[in-house]
C-alpha cells in the first residue's frame, strides 16, 4: 500500500506515524510545501517573544528524525499541484529545484491547513507587512525584529494567534495597536467575558482600536500607514495581517472533491471525503459542532491530531470516527488565563437555542491559602433541559482546569444539575471544598428549583429609575461608596432583616453586590418575605467591567462609534 | 421549625447555611464542642508551617458572622452529650461554665466528624505528644514550635494530614521522621505510585521508617522516646500521632443509631439515618464508593460540604440525593502535587474487579513552551469492559487538572476508550495537542485492539536470563549506559529495523524505553514481523523508581525488612 499525505505538520505528521506503527510495509510519503514538517504551530508567537528561544525546539521533528524512527519519506518544499482522483495521482512540485513530478498513490490524506486571510486591499505585499502561519513566516518576523528593532506595531486582527502575538510584541517593548472591525477580541468569548480581556490589553498598553475598518496599506518611508474608514491613517514600524485563516483547499477543488462552508473540504466521520480513497483532516475540513451538530471550522491543534489518528485507523482497515468538535480552547494573555469550551451564548441563540446562563466569580483555591485569584466563570446552558452548552472562563490560576472538567462534561453529556456532584479532587492550594465548577452547578440548581430569578449587566441600564421598582445594593456602605449602579440604593445584607420595613412592598426588587453571592442570600430573604425578587448574576464586578469597556473603548477611538 | 446541628465545621457549617438560605423562620441551633466554627480543617498544617500566617483565615466564619447574616445561633463550646431520638431532644453542656441542659428539636443534624485515633499504647497523653484535628490542636503545636524550637519531629501516620505536616515541619527547619507500620504512604495511591512520593520526601530529607510498629512513647527529659518492635527507639524533640481518624459517633451509638463500618453512623443517599428526623453527615457517615459500590468511609471536605446541602434539602421538604464518593483527593508535597480519583489497583483487586491499567510519563505541557515538567499518570480500568476504575497522577504543574478531569470522566460513566475523545483545552502554556488524558485513552485503545501488549515493573525481576525470552532496551546508548535493567540488551529503536536479524526468532521479546513510548513502537516493528511482544507499561523510569524505593527502604532501615 501506498499513503501519499498532502501537508506534513499537525494531522499529516500523526497521520503519517500512526500508520507506520499500523502498518510496518506501507509506503508513507508526506509533501510538505514550507520547509519543516511537525513543528509547533501554536508556538510561533513565542519564538517572535522570545519565550521560546531555540529555533530548533518549534520543529518537533525533522525529515530526518522521521525516516529514522518512521520510516516515512518526507518531503519538504515539495508543493502537490493537482490531485488526479480517477487516476490516484498527485501532480508534485520540487520548489527547489523546480522540477514536477507525477506520483501514484493508494491512499492519500489531505492535511492541507488553513492560510491566513489575505484582505483584497490596497498595499497589501507591501514591505514590512507580515501574515503568521508559518515557520518561514515567524523568523521573517523575528528577524525584522532583531534587525529594524520597530518601535510600534498595528496588529489587524484579533484572534488567538492575534492575541498571542500582541503578548509577544509588547513584551519586547513595542507599542501595539490592534484594529479590526469586530467590537470584540477572541470571537469565541461573549462580549460581557471580553471585556475582562480588553481591560487586562489596556491595562498593559495595547491599544484598541475596535469598530474600526480598515481599508488598505501605504508605505510611509520607513513606516507603514494603515488606511481606515473615516478616520486618520495609523503609522507603525510593522503590520501583522492575523485577520483569520481561510481553509487551503484549491487543490481540493480543483480536484472535484465536495466542499463545505468557506470553501472546506467535506468529509464524514471517518474523515472521507467525497472521493473514493481520500481522507482529509485538520483545519480545511468542516466538522460537526458537537454541541450545536451543525457545520463549523475550527483550526485547533487538538482536532487535527485526532483527525489524522483517524484517518490512519481507517486506512489500515479500522473503524474510528471522529465525535466532531466542542471548540475547546485556552489562551494565555499576559498573566491571565482565558479559556473556552462548547459554544457561547451568542452563537447558542444563533442556533436557536434557547438558554440561560451563569455568572459566577469564585477563587482559583480556598480563601485563606496564600496566592489564590478571582476568576470570572460563565456556563450557559439551555433552559427546561439544562443542557450544557458551554462555557468560558477568564481569570488565572486554574482557569484551565475547570474549562477541561466543563469539556469533558459536555462531552459526557452531563446535564448542568449534575455538575454539582462532581466529585472534584480539592486541597487549599488547588481549590475549594465547593469547587467552581461545583458552585456553579448548585446555582443553576437553585435557578431550577426556582428559588432565585436572575438579572444581568445589559438589564441594568433599562430598568426603570422612576420607583416602580425597587433598586437594591447589599453590599457593605464602603464597597458602596467605591462605585455602584446608578439608582440603586445602599441596604447591606446583614441589616436587611432589621431594616426590612424600608423596602417598599409590592415593587419587584432588584438586588445588587459584588459577585452575586450576598445578593442571592438577600433575594433568599426577600423572596420568603413576598417580594419579588432579581438577583445580578455576575454581581458589580462583571457589571463595572462591561460598563468601563464601553467607555474605554468609546472614549479612545473616536472610530468605535460608527454603526 | 427548630433545627439542631451538632458539629459546626464542614458539613454542619453548610447544613446551616442553606437551611437558612431555604427557610427564613426556622430556628437553627448550632453546638460546636470546639472554639471555632467553620474553620479550614484543611488549612491547619499549613498555620503551623507559616505558609498561612494569620489564624483569623483558618477561621471562615465567627458565630458573630454567622448570626448577622444567617440568623443561626453558633454555640461554641458546648458539647451534646447526649441525643434522645423518641423524645426529640439533646443534652447538651456549655463546656465554659459546665452548666447542662436540654434542647428540643424538629430536625437534627449530626455532623460531629472524625477524631485522631489515638492508640491504645503507653505513653500516649504525655508532654510533646501531640495530635492534629482542631484549631486548638493546631494553636497548640505551633505555641509549643516557637516557644520550643524543636529541632527534631516524629510523625507516626502518613496520611495526607501528616504528609502535609511533614512539609510544613521539614519547611521550619525540624529534622522530621515519619514511621509507621504500612510500607508506604498514602494509602490512595498503589505502592509503585507511592515511590515517586517516597524519593521527593527523602530528597528533602525526611527519613521514612516504614514497616516499623510503633509499641509506645515515654518522656526522655525533655524529649520524647518513640519505642518501635525490634528496633532501638527514635528520639525526639515533639512526636505527632497522624495515624488516622475514627468516626466520631459515640453520641449516635448511644442513642441507638444504626452504625456502619468502624462504628461511622449510618445514612441513606438523603442522609437520613436509621432515627425519624435525625439527619447525619461529614467524615462520620458511611457513604458508597461511587466506583465500587462498596460501603466506604472518606475523610473529605468536599463530599461533608455536600452532604451538609443535601440533608438540609431535605429537611425542608425538597429531594436531594448523594451519589455517592469516588474519593477524589489532590495532596501538595513541596514542589509536587499528588492526586487520585476512584480506586488503585490494590482496592479494585480487594472489591474483585478483574483490572487492567497504563502508565504513561506526559509534559504537563508542550515541550517545546518552556516550564513543562513529566508527571506520571496510572489509569486502572476494568477489564473487557474498559469501564474507568481511578486514577493516579505524581507531578508537578497540571497534575491537579487531569485528575478532575479523570474524576469527571468517571463520574459521568465515560468508558476508558472514550478519553481519546475529550475535546479538552490546548495551548502550549497549558497542555499539548494530545493532552495526557487523551494519550491515556490512545493506550487504552491500542491495548483493546491488541496493538500492544504490556508487561510492568513488578514483572521485570521475575524474566528468565536464561535466553529463553528476548530483553530488549530500545533506548539510546548514553541512556542505556546511565542505567537500566539486568539482562536487558541494548538495541535503539531506530536501528531496530536494520538490526533485526540480531533478535532471535521464536522468542516473546520484552522490550523497554525510558516511558513506554518508543518501546510500543518497537513492540509495532517487532509484532509486525511476527514477534510476540511485550511492552514495559511506565518505562525504565518507573521501574528505576519502584526499585530506588526498594533499596532506600532497606539501606535506611533495618525494621523496615520485618515481615
Amino acid at each position: 500500500m501506498k499513503v501519499i499525505i498532502v501537508g506534513g505538520v499537525a494531522g499529516g505528521a500523526t497521520a503519517a506515524a500512526r500508520l507506520r506503527r499500523l502498518d510496518e510495509t506501507a509506503e508513507i510519503v508526506v509533501f510538505e510545501r514550507s520547509g519543516y514538517v511537525s513543528y509547533a504551530n501554536c508556538g510561533l508567537p513565542y519564538y517572535i517573544g522570545g519565550v521560546i528561544t531555540d529555533k530548533e525546539e518549534l520543529t518537533l521533528q525533522t525529515p530526518e528524525s522521521f525516516w529514522q524512527r518512521f520510516r516515512v519519506d518526507m518531503r519538504v518544499r515539495h508543493e502537490v499541484t493537482a490531485i488526479h482522483p480517477a487516476e490516484k495521482t498527485v501532480d508534485v512540485r520540487n520548489l527547489a529545484t523546480g522540477e514536477t513530478f507525477t506520483e501514484s498513490y493508494d491512499k492519500l490524506v489531505l492535511s492541507p491547513g488553513a492560510r491566513p486571510t489575505q484582505p483584497a486591499l490596497p498595499g497589501v505585499g507591501i514591505d514590512r507587512l507580515f501574515t503568521l502561519r508559518t515557520v518561514e513566516d515567524t523568523l521573517k518576523i523575528r528577524e525584522f525584529i532583531e534587525q529594524h528593532h520597530p518601535r510600534s506595531a498595528v496588529l489587524a486582527g484579533g484572534g488567538f494567534i492575534g492575541v498571542e502575538l500582541m503578548e509577544n510584541l509588547r513584551e519586547l517593548g513595542i507599542d501595539v495597536t490592534v484594529v479590526q472591525r469586530p467590537r470584540q477580541l477572541l470571537n469565541p468569548l461573549d462580549a460581557d467575558m471580553a471585556a475582562f480581556l480588553h481591560a487586562k490589553l489596556r491595562q498593559k498598553g495595547v491599544r484598541l482600536h475596535l469598530g474600526c475598518t480598515v481599508e488598505g496599506f501605504a508605505a510611509n518611508g520607513d513606516r507603514v500607514n494603515v488606511l481606515l474608514k473615516n478616520e486618520a491613517p495609523l503609522t507603525a514600524d510593522m503590520v501583522v495581517l492575523a485577520i483569520g485563516v481561510t481553509p487551503d483547499t484549491g487543490l481540493a477543488k480543483a480536484a472535484g472533491l465536495e466542499l463545505g462552508i468557506k470553501g472546506s473540504i467535506l468529509v464524514n466521520d471517518r474523515m472521507e471525503t467525497s472521493a473514493p480513497d481520500i481522507y482529509a483532516v485538520g483545519d480545511a475540513v468542516q466538522v460537526k459542532h458537537f454541541v450545536t451538530g451543525q457545520d463549523t471550522l475550527l483550526s485547533l491543534a487538538g482536532p487535527a491530531n485526532k483527525q489524522g489518528r483517524i484517518a490512519a485507523d481507517n486506512i489500515c482497515g479500522g473503524d474510528s470516527r471522529y465525535p466532531g468538535s466542542q471548540g475547546s480552547s485556552v489562551i494565555k494573555v499576559f498573566d491571565m488565563t482565558i479559556a473556552t469550551t462548547g459554544v457561547n451564548e451568542k452563537t447558542a441563540k444563533q442556533a436557536g437555542i434557547d438558554c440561560d446562563k451563569v455568572y459566577l466569580s469564585p477563587m482559583s483555591h480556598a480563601g485563606y491559602y496564600p496566592g489564590g485569584k478571582v476568576m470570572t466563570l460563565k456556563v450557559v446552558f439551555e433552559k427546561g433541559t439544562y443542557r450544557l452548552l458551554g462555557a468560558q472562563i477568564v481569570g488565572y490560576e486554574g482557569v484551565d482546569k475547570r474549562i477541561d472538567v466543563l469539556a469533558t462534561a459536555i462531552h459526557a453529556g452531563l446535564s448542568a444539575l449534575q455538575l454539582k456532584d462532581l466529585d472534584l479532587a480539592y486541597a487549599p492550594p488547588y481549590s475549594s471544598a465547593k469547587d467552581p465548577v461545583n458552585m456553579a452547578g448548585f446555582m443553576i440548581e437553585n435557578l431550577s428549583h426556582g428559588l432565585v430569578e436572575q438579572f444581568f449587566p445589559e438589564d441594568v441600564d433599562a430598568l426603570p429609575r422612576d420607583g416602580s421598582v425597587t433598586l437594591l445594593d447589599v453590599r457593605t456602605p464602603g464597597e458602596y461608596a467605591d462605585g455602584h449602579a446608578e439608582g440603586f440604593v445602599n441596604l447591606p445584607v446583614d441589616d436587611l432583616r432589621e431594616r426590612l420595613r424600608e423596602v417598599p412592598v409590592g415593587k419587584p426588587v432588584y438586588v445588587i453586590c459584588q459577585s452575586g453571592l450576598r445578593s442571592y442570600i438577600a433575594c433568599r430573604i426577600l423572596a420568603q418575605q413576598g417580594f419579588k425578587c432579581y438577583n445580578l448574576s455576575g454581581g458589580w464586578r462583571l457589571y463595572e467591567t462591561v460598563v468601563r469597556d464601553r467607555t474605554a473603548a468609546q472614549e479612545a477611538w473616536p472610530c468605535g462609534m460608527e454603526k
